[in-house]
């Protein structure tokens, strides 16, 4: 691992790492935040991901997250939202290659052999993470819009893997709108009885473990009744009876200014989780 | 004035307004964040200057500086750096031109048309936003770099003005720096006496208020040795009797990181001297 950057924010450090992703096939940029914390100490972490056309690095300049972490005590890594480097297929739309992984692994060409966000966000990630930085096996995992996808999609899919789970303006249902069906026809093809494994929605009732999951949603947000629909992801919480906390946010739209003013929050919620007070 | 951009924020809203200058005969950008507060409510506003090559944006969105104008209850002026347009004078180099303006008043050709920073804030800006804002005449200034060099000599220059100020990794002594001096001789001319109106050091032995200044400077800042000095002033202060507070941060930089760190204190700092609380 190579560190690109390193900056001391809130008593803590901000870095961010490259590395050689064997899942990917590429080079990938990961940021992690360490808090202070005593020497020896080992911290819970929170997995953030985040949304179209991202890299690792909106959420560490723009969320203001920082501050909470180093109040919590917990670590905060947030990688890239696809595969990058010369050979890693792409397309010219904002909504599919690169900055648009969709944290799951594609099995159509051409994106098939570097579109494993899935598998490199549950099974490498973590190993490595986990491998050179204070921390142990407590985790986390967040996002915003495609980000909230994914994290809701992996904490379903993975019972005891992570202790706590929450979204920002997440895609809950991306089965049923644009940006998911344009996704996962070009990534994983036509057959739709395929997209079910990630979709929130359809997890949601075959879920073995019934983690409380935390969502927070701007009603001004441009992308609500068309792309998010957090209504379809309630009812059926309701139905199957999986605890779900569904706050919508008056006035608040789409970008990092939402994030920012309830990450706090989001960061506390887990933190309760994670007990990250050894 | 027309709105270019609005988002909540911390329960207020984070604008940005485009307004034609009349001093720098340009249109300007300028952010704008107002926190919550009672209907009819008149706020003290903190303005800040932003550092080389930074625009209204650098601020508004990485300094996470909102969530404590919203516990203090004042609000945030963020102005761009220089005039801006076509037929503004410009420079390849980042440290002269656009996004470089110095907030100073230019006497020399190519420059001087336009770039009258030091007037617009001092006189235009505040007269905008008193007019159209929930402001009354209760003002701080700080800012960063380049803009903690503004907010210095525009707070010694108009005693009564502010009531409070302060700046993060300012430069303090422009005549006497790389930075200063290529931008002092450019815009002011190769005749140095002209030059001490904008230098802070300069300046502080006549200042006719002591108005006590907090200065917070880094002490892994990469500029710090050849352009900050922060010892320059701090003798100069204590030779004159100015009251100021200089905080070295260990290990940080001059980044945003840095200034997301500390901009929480330097809106106490503010917030105390403008008695928010109506």
């Amino acid at each position: 691992m190579e560190l690109t950057e390193s900056n001391r924010a809130f008593g803590g450090t901000q870095q961010v790492w490259r590395h050689e992703s064997r899942t990917l096939g590429c080079a990938m940029n990961v940021a992690v935040y360490v808090p202070p914390h005593a020497e020896g100490a080992r911290l819970p972490v929170i997995y953030w991901l985040s949304g179209l056309t991202c890299t690792e690095q909106n959420f560490i300049t723009k969320a203001g997250a920082q501050r909470y972490a180093a109040e919590q005590g917990v670590v905060l890594v947030a990688p890239d939202t696809s595969p990058r480097g010369g050979d890693v297929a792409d397309d010219p739309a904002y909504d599919l290659g690169k900055g648009a992984g969709f944290y799951l692994n594609a099995t159509q060409a051409p994106w098939s052999p570097h579109y494993r966000m899935y598998d490199y966000i549950v099974e490498e990630l973590p190993a490595l993470i986990e491998a050179h930085f204070p921390v142990d096996d407590r985790r986390g995992i967040t996002g915003h819009s495609m980000g909230g996808h994914g994290a809701l999609v992996i904490a379903l899919r993975n019972p005891g893997r992570y202790k706590a789970v929450s979204a920002f303006a997440p895609i809950v249902a991306p089965s049923q709108v644009p940006w998911g069906r344009k996704a996962f026809a070009a990534y994983l093809g036509e057959n739709e009885a395929e997209w079910a494994a990630y979709d929130a929605t359809a997890l949601l009732g075959g879920a073995r473990e019934r983690l409380p999951i935390l969502i927070d949603q701007g009603d001004a947000d441009d992308f609500l009744e068309k792309q998010l629909k957090p209504e379809i992801f309630e009812a059926e919480a309701a139905r199957v009876g999986h605890p779900l906390e569904l706050r919508m946010q008056p006035g608040y739209g789409h970008s990092y200014y939402f994030i920012a003013s309830f990450i706090g929050d989001h960061i506390a919620h887990h933190a309760k989780a994670l007990n990250p007070k050894p």
